[in-house]
């Protein structure tokens, strides 16, 4: 399937069937997680992928009760960095140096000066660029899973300190930032299934500069 | 292609060779940003396409003169809605009930929610919470870019208010957030084009919880 016309079969799921995913499509969709850019590579985010009952019952409560949070198959968890550290930028060039043989210490200027560039920012602000990269990660999970004929359904529509407590994400220095339910929707309960999708005209978008 | 495969395939392409990219395949990356699901459904964000070389030379001057912007065939430039406004939102849902057969003033409540949930955050963050919706278009385009081996480079570093001068886009109630130069790489120039991707490991984004 293209992923244009994944994208148009896609939409947000409103009733899942508990169905679960198989995990070949779970891992291709981890995958296209795990290759996102982001900015200085750093890629500041975890993912908690969830198939515990009690815990997606537990996240369910604090997320305004949203049905296919228990109903899912896979739920994950977006959460960025709260901030960055040396610790964190450490870790990843010595990563990257690793995978590009390079000498250690060969990156140090450039480490530098990302950390100085973003230690700039207000911890806020830190944590804001963090979690604006998970979109991009977003946009690559909702494409591939469409593409695998997979539903999901992105929320920004809960309480993040609360799910940050139920799986005790301050200890790690993370903050959660985005839900995505994964499975299969329920045709036949959900009413938005078969609404035509609503989006801004070309006109309304873009502008072409020539 | 499959999305993984055009995932692997793709990076942040440092040198381009001038080539055009043919008008479907830059039809298809936009028509995979117009797809994008956003926060209520808003889109909160327009894209400029240039392909003017004079616009492109005065972005590269306020763009730390990143080659690609002017080596580029197409340069996206994603600008968020500055704030959410009443207007805003009344040609969003008059297009949406237009679209869905729907009596007019029949999305009013729900209308009325989402704006007073969305006016009650600070200017700075309503603009904030519409530039993350951009990153989730990026998503899209990234893997439309990669699928039909178009090469594309995301880029932050860059004037915001210059790039919005010199597009005007204040007048709007536009933000620049994001440049994306779309092209072919220049291979033999551009010295990333064959390392290594590097990319945290599973074990470094993943936390299982069954």
């Amino acid at each position: 399937m293209s992923i244009i016309s994944a994208l148009q079969w896609r939409y947000a799921t409103k009733k899942m069937n508990g169905e679960v995913v198989v995990e070949s499509k779970i891992n291709s969709i981890l995958e296209a997680i795990r290759l996102v850019p982001t900015s200085s590579g750093l890629q500041p985010f975890e993912v908690m992928v969830i198939t515990n009952p009690a815990l997606k019952e537990s996240i369910r409560k604090v997320a305004f009760n949203q049905s296919q949070i228990t109903d899912c198959s896979h739920l994950l968890v977006f959460a960025a960095w709260d901030h960055y550290t040396t610790e964190r930028m450490t870790h990843y060039f010595d990563h990257y140096e690793k995978e590009r043989d390079l000498p250690k210490g060969f990156s140090d200027d450039y480490k530098n000066s990302v950390m100085k560039q973003l230690t700039s920012l207000s911890l806020e602000r830190q944590f804001e660029h963090a979690a604006k990269q998970i979109y991009i990660a977003l946009g690559f999970a909702l494409a591939e899973a469409a593409t695998l004929q997979v539903d999901s359904v992105p929320m920004e529509g809960f309480v993040s300190a609360d799910v940050d407590d139920i799986l005790q994400l301050s200890e790690k220095g993370l903050r959660s930032v985005l839900l995505l339910p994964l499975g299969y929707r329920d045709t036949e309960n959900d009413w938005q299934a078969e609404l035509k999708k609503v989006r801004k005209t070309k006109e309304d978008i873009f502008t072409f500069i020539r």
